[in-house]
C-alpha cells in the first residue's frame, strides 16, 4: 500500500517527529512539509538529522498539494486545525490533528480554556478521539466509515493526557477510584514539550540544572485529562519541566474508592492491568514495585506504567511513562492513521528505544 | 568568635557542603574532618573544589580530636549517627546531625521506617528539630541551654522534609487545610540527593535524559513530613529523580477544609504566607501566579515558595525549591549552629545564587 | 538470509547496543547474550528499553552455544578477545571483534600501547580491519574468503579513530598534509564512552556541567589513528569528556602541505571529500563553512563532516561527528558484518537521527 | 572604603554575574544598572536569584547617573562600548570594559577583524589589558595613575582568550615553544558563552546532548590570543560548544623548541609554571599528569592549568580551565577593579567552588 502523506506544521518538533516516522514508515509515501516560518528551506538545511534521508522542501500551509493527499497530519497551534480541517476533508483528505481543536467534545469547554470560538463543532459528533489503547471503538469505527471511502478526522490526544490516562484509566475505569474528591496529576516533561519557539524559558541556560512547575491549576491539560478518565471537575493536574530534551512522566494519585477490594494487593493490581491491555502492543504494565523511566522509551511509540498501592494512606499511586514528541504527539498520531488505514497498529513505528 | 568545628563523614556530598560553608564561615574554623573511606587524603585531593582553600586531611571517624571541638556536624548514613551522637555530647560537643536517627520523635516510628534499633531514645526529648523557620521555639530552647553551658543536639530536617513543610506548614497551621483525606506531596530531585555512591542508578547515562519515580509510598521521609506537619497517616509521598546536580521541588497538592474563607484568593493567601514567615530572612513567597524555580536558589540556603489556589477542585498547590544539599542539609545544619552559638541565622550562610 | 548472531559482553554498552541493532535487523537472528555478572538475568531487566522486545537471557562468555552460530560479536575489554577468538574462529564462527585486540597490525605496538602480550599473532595478517569506508579492499578481500566457506575476523576500528579518520584520511591520502610536524586531534566524548562502569568519574554528578582532558598523550587509540592515517610518531591526542550520553566529535588540525594548490579553497576542498566518500551511504561531508552537530547522528551509524580551510595560518580543520556507540562501535562492527555476509552494507542500519 | 559603582549591559549574563559579584562586594556600592530592553523592571523580576538582595531597577544605558560614580563596569556588545568609554573617562569614571573595543592594540587588527572603525584609538596607549596574571605591570601603571587621581581604563580579556592564555603564556614566555608552525587551540565553552539572547543556537533542545564546533578559523578571538602570546599569525583557533552553562576549557597544543632541554620533564614544567605564577592566588598549576575540571571552578574567579609534555611528538599540552562568565568576564573585571582601587586582587572574589 501506498499513502501519500502531508504534513502541515513540519518545521515544528511535533512536525519533525511526524517527518522522521513517516520517512521511515514502508506504507506512508510523505509528499508534502509545510512551514510558512521555513518556506523554501530544505527540510536538512532544518533539520540536519535529516541529511542524505530526503530531499523535501518546505512549502507555506495553503500549499495546494496538500489537496491531493490520502492523509494529512496538522501539527500546528490550537485554532490553526479548525483553519484547515473543514477543507481538507471536504476534498477527500483523511485529517490526523495533533492540536487541541477536536479533542474536547463539548465546544463550550473549548471554548472556556482556549478562549477562541469553535468554528466547525458539527465536527465534534463524527471525529474519532485519537488514543487507541482506551478510544478502540471509537477509531474502529472511524477505520469502518473511511474504508467505506470517506475521509475522517482523528483528534490526537495531548502529551500530557496520553501518559496520565494510561496510567489511571484502568483504576478508574474499574471502579477502583473513590468518587470523589481530588485526584492529583503532578506530571514533568523535558523541553520538546514546551516547543521549537526559542524564548527566555526555553534557552539552554534557563532550563539546563533547573525544575520548575508551570501553568499550575490552569494547563489546558486538564479539561481533556477530565474528559478521557471522565472525572469532570476532579483533576488536578500540575506540569513541572525538567532539564531533557524528550520524555514526559506523569504521577497520578488515585484515591481508592471505599468498596475497593479489602485484600487487594500491587500484584493483583498489575494483573488487572495486564489484562485491562491485554493486546495493545505499545503498553506496558511493570511488575508490582518497579517505577518506569522515561530513557526506556525515548524515540518510541512505548509507554510504561508502574503501579503502588498504599493501604496506609488509601490511594493507588500509578505512573505512566512515554516520549512525549512520539506517543505524546507524532507517534500516536502514525498509530492512529495505521488503524484507519487498516494497517498492523505498530506498522512503521518505533518500539525499542536505545538501551543506553 | 572562634568556634572549633569539625565534619564527620566530610567526603560525601553534604559533607563536602559542609566544609564549604564551614571554610567560608567567618566564625567557624574547621579543624577536623572525617571520611573512613578517604582517610589519609587531602580534601583538595578527593574535591578539586577545595583546590588553594585548605590544606585538611581526612582521618578517620574516631579520630579523638572531635572530642576537643565545640561543634560537630555529622553527615553519616542512619544508625552511624546514633553510635556518634551519646559520646560527643558526653564529652561536651554539641552536635549538628544531618541523618535522620534522632529526628522521629516516637522512637517506634523511627524503628519501623528505617528497620533499627534506636539505642539512645531518651535523647529525644531534649534534641531541638532543625528546621529554624517552623521549630523557632525548639531551637531558642536549646540555645539557652547552650549558652547556660551545655553540648546540646540538633536533629537538622531531611531535604524533602524541609522544601515540602515550607511549602504547606503555613496552609495547614492556619487551618486552611481540609481534616482528612491523603495530601499528596511529589517531589523531585537531582542526583546529588541520591549520595556519592557510584552505582547503576548515578551512573551518569542513566540519570542524564531520563525521569523516574522512586521509593513511591516507601519513602523514609514520609513520617518525617507528617510529623512536621502534624498530618499522621495522611501524606502521600512520592520523589522523582530528575537530571540536575543539585536543587529539589516539592509540590504538595493540599485539600482545602471546608470552612476556608468562599473568598479566599491567591492573592490574600500569599499575604498569609508573608505574614507567617515575617522575620525570616531564607524563605520568599513568589507573588500569586509565579512559581519558584530551583535554578534560583542553588548553592545557597534559601527557599522560594509558590501558591495557586483553585476553587474548581478546592485545593492549594503549593511548590516549595530548595538546593538540597544547602537549604536541605548542611546549610541548614549551620542556620542551626548560627541560632545555636547566638549568632544571626544568616551568618556565613550564602543567600544569592548565580544568576544565571 | 538468517544469520545466527551472538553478542558477547551484551550487557556492556557496546554490547546492548549491537543488541539494539541486532534485533532490529531482518536478517541477523540475534540467539546468544552473554555476560558473566549479569548471566542468569533477563535482558529487558537489565536494560528496560528492551521490554516486550525480546525474551533473552544472559548467559555467561563461555557459553558453549556461541560455537553453533554464523557470527559472535565481542564487546569485551581489550584480552578478553584475544582468549575467545582463536576458538571461535576455529568452529567455523566468523568474529566481529570490537575490542582493540586486532586492530594493530604490528604486535610490538600493541604490546607497548596495552601493556599486554599478543598471544595470537598470526591472525594479523589475515583479518580485516573494520572501516568500511578506509579499508574497503580488505573487507572486499575477506568477504570473498567468507564466501569461499572460511570463517573470518575483523577488528572492528575504535570510536575516536573513527570520527578522526574519518575527517582526516581524504586530505592525507589526496597528499594535502605537510610531510612532517604534530597534527592535532582534539576529541569530545560522551560519557558512554567511558563504559558502564560505575565510578567517581562516570557519577552523574562529576560528568554534569564537567569538561575535562583526559589520558592526555597517553590514550591507546593514538598509535591507531597513526596506523590508519599511516602517520607514525606525529599524532597528538587530547581526549576529552563532556556532558552527554552519546556523541563523539573530533576535531583535526592538518598543516598544508608546501606544495598544496596555492588556489585551493574550502569549496574545492569539500567537494574533493565528497569525490572520496562517493558511493559510501553512511558519510556526508557538509558545506564549505558548515560544522557538523553529533546531535545528527545520534543512533545511527552516520558520519558527518565538516571542514574549514585556513590560508592564514596554513591549515586544514576537519571536524567528524559521529555516534560513539554506534558509527564509533556497534554500528560499524554490524555494517563489517553485512560487508563480510554479502548484503548492503546499509541493512538492518539505522541512518536517520531524531530531529530534535 | 566604598566605591559607587555601575554596570551597563547589566541584565545579560555577563553583566548579571557582574552584578552578583558586586553586591556580594564589600567596598564596592552598586547603585546603577542599565538595560535598554529590560529597563523600568525590577532586577529580581528578570533574575530571580536575586530575590530578597537587591532592590535595584534596570535603567537605560544613558542614565546620567552613570557620570556620578566612580566605576563602570561595560557588559555591552563590541562597538557599544565605543559609543560610552570617552564620554564617562571625560567625567572623572573610571571605565571597566568586557567588550572587545579596547583589547586589540593595532586599530588596523580590530577594524580588520570586526568589521568596524575604531573611533578612539587614542585610548588604546593608555588603557591597561585586564588579565592581572599576565599584564601585571600595565595594571600597576594604570592603579597609579587613577591613585593619582586620573580616571581610567581597563579592557578586560575575553573568555578564550584567558584559559588559553594562562595556560600557554609561561611556555611561550620561558620560550619553550618552537619558532614557527601554527600552535592549536581547541576549546570548549559552555551555552552562556554564547549570550542570553534566544535563539535557534541557544535553544535547549539544539544545544542538549550535542557537541559543535563554530566559527572555526575565524572567530575573533584569534587575534587576541595571537596579540597576548606574542605569535602573530600562529594561533588556529577552533572552538566547541557544548552542553553545560559555566565552564570553558581551553586545550593548547604547543610545539616545543629546537632548543628545548633535551631533559625536560612534566614535573619540571609544572615546576616552572609554579615558579611563573607564584603570588597569583587565582591561578593553580595542578600536578603532572593530572589536569583539570571547569566544575572545580564554577562560580569563582580561579583558573586551573594542566600540563602534558610529550616528547615523542615533542608538543606541550596545556590546558585552561575557568568559569567563562567569572574569570573569564565578570570576576576579572572585579579584580581589575580590585587593583586599579588599590585593593588585594581577591577582595570580594568568590576562589571556592562548590563542591559538587
Amino acid at each position: 500500500m501506498t499513502i501519500k502523506a502531508g504534513v502541515v506544521g513540519a518545521a515544528g518538533y511535533g512536525g519533525a517527529e511526524l517527518v522522521r516516522l513517516l520517512l521511515g514508515h514502508p506504507d506512508f509515501e510523505l509528499k508534502v512539509i509545510t512551514s510558512n516560518a521555513d518556506a523554501g528551506q530544505a527540510l536538512s538545511a532544518v533539520y540536519p538529522a535529516f541529511t542524505g534521508a530526503s530531499d523535501l522542501v518546505f512549502t507555506t500551509h495553503d500549499d495546494p498539494a496538500l489537496g491531493d493527499l490520502d492523509a494529512v497530519f496538522l501539527a500546528v497551534p490550537h485554532t490553526a486545525a479548525l483553519a484547515q480541517v473543514p477543507g481538507l476533508l471536504e476534498r477527500g483528505v483523511s485529517v490526523f490533528d495533533l492540536s487541541a481543536d477536536y479533542r474536547l467534545s463539548d465546544p463550550a469547554v473549548y471554548e472556556q480554556w482556549y478562549d477562541a470560538k469553535h468554528t466547525s463543532p458539527e465536527l465534534l459528533a463524527t471525529r474519532a478521539f485519537g488514543l487507541p489503547e482506551l478510544f478502540a471503538e471509537d477509531l474502529a469505527r472511524v477505520a469502518e466509515r473511511h474504508a467505506a471511502g470517506e475521509a475522517v478526522l482523528v483528534a490526537c490526544a495531548g502529551c500530557y493526557p496520553t501518559a496520565t490516562s494510561l496510567a489511571a484509566a484502568p483504576a478508574v475505569r474499574m471502579g477502583l477510584a473513590a468518587v470523589q474528591g481530588p485526584v492529583v496529576v503532578d506530571a514533568i516533561s523535558g523541553v520538546t514539550g514546551a516547543g521549537k519557539s526559542a524564548n527566555a524559558r526555553t534557552h539552554y541556560c534557563s532550563a539546563d540544572e533547573n525544575l520548575e512547575a508551570y501553568n499550575v491549576c490552569r494547563h489546558r491539560h486538564t479539561p481533556e485529562i477530565e474528559q478521557i478518565l471522565d472525572l469532570p471537575g476532579r483533576i488536578v493536574f500540575t506540569p513541572h519541566l525538567a532539564p531533557l530534551k524528550r520524555g514526559l512522566l506523569s504521577t497520578v494519585t488515585i484515591p481508592l474508592a471505599d468498596d475497593a477490594p479489602a485484600d487487594l494487593t500491587a500484584e493483583e493490581l498489575v494483573a488487572r492491568y495486564r489484562a485491562f491491555y491485554e493486546g495493545r502492543p505499545f503498553v506496558h504494565v511493570l511488575d508490582a514495585g518497579a517505577m518506569p523511566k522515561t530513557s526506556s522509551v525515548v524515540g518510541t511509540c512505548a509507554c510504561h506504567v508502574g503501579l503502588a498501592l498504599d493501604m496506609r494512606t488509601r490511594v493507588i499511586v500509578a505512573t505512566g511513562a512515554i516520549d512525549n514528541l512520539c506517543k505524546g504527539a507524532a507517534g500516536q498520531a502514525v498509530q492512529c492513521a495505521n488503524i484507519v488505514f487498516g494497517m498492523d497498529e505498530r506498522r512503521g513505528l518505533p518500539s525499542m528505544a536505545c538501551p543506553v
